[in-house]
């Protein structure tokens, strides 16, 4: 087992569940579903194209309750964009770190422990499409932006994520992360 | 997306949660819990020396609900010990697999889906310990085999898994093992 450690630069969910645009807060009560009232949480959801093996829509264990950030990677993201800065709301991400650049690499079952309680385990890479690409597209006035994201965050865009031991996750928090 | 294919050998479930040894079943009906009954089902369990990194005993999401075990792995198990079988009961499992002969390095996060219905996510390698070897030990009159199952079992004694669809998963099913 190898450990790392991190920092949350910021904490964040969704306003309601129609848009999948975060919002920032200072802190996140997390149980074995999500965040509640964020758009993601739920003990089940409905199998999509990622789980192409399930009739879609069938309702399926809910393994991408959180999304995760790197800030670091979305640096990368930003200057291969030719933006100042890619805000994580932009990319609905529930939790930005600090401190571990390669998150998006972080193999699947690898545990982040959070100091304020909350444990969350790795449920892999989350893939690029053009919904955040939009948003970044519209925020900069930049159209072509939309298109150009899907490519430049590929391997970039952080992880999924959910809940192993119910909790709080906060702002400012230091992050254990323990690579199996 | 690697697929392979297996058949159900035996399915089984315990009889009451005292004690970990299992009995055949005609079918299985998991719910997001595992085996309703069964000595390890729930969405929580307690954290164990497997989870040094939790207090021991805090109630944390339960990825260790079915316990898996391929055929030919026992046979190979067996033939260590020289006893002339390995019965899945002695060793808790819940599903005995026949056709893909791996098991135990089958990477976390892959899938199984029985043609019954149910959906489970592989969640890594179940690590041999002296319970089942008592049992074995017990079973054969032959006291040294409580140590030396631990060594012979180990890489040999399959995976843990946790239901993603539930349904189904029935004694002769054709089970689809998806590889990430």
């Amino acid at each position: 087992m190898r450990t790392y450690e991190a920092i949350v630069d910021a904490v964040l969910a969704t306003e309601q569940t129609k848009s999948f645009v975060t919002s920032r807060r200072a802190e996140l009560e997390v149980d074995l579903g999500g965040i509640p009232g964020d758009r993601h949480y739920g003990l089940l959801r409905p199998a999509d194209v990622r789980q192409r093996f399930y009739a879609r829509g069938t309702m399926i264990a809910n393994r991408r309750q959180l999304s995760l950030l790197a800030a670091e990677e979305c640096e990368i993201v930003a200057s291969a964009l030719g933006v100042p800065v890619l805000r994580p709301e932009w990319l609905g991400a529930n939790v930005l770190l600090r401190g571990y650049p390669s998150l998006t690499q972080l193999p699947l079952g690898a545990r982040l422990l959070f100091a304020s309680g909350a444990g969350i385990i790795g449920e892999g890479e989350n893939e690029p499409c053009i919904g955040p690409g939009r948003v970044i597209a519209e925020a900069c006035g930049r159209p072509e932006l939309a298109q150009r994201f899907v490519k430049a965050a590929k391997h970039k865009r952080g992880i999924v994520a959910s809940i192993e031991l119910p909790g709080v996750i906060r702002e400012g928090d230091r992050v254990a992360i323990m690579i199996p």
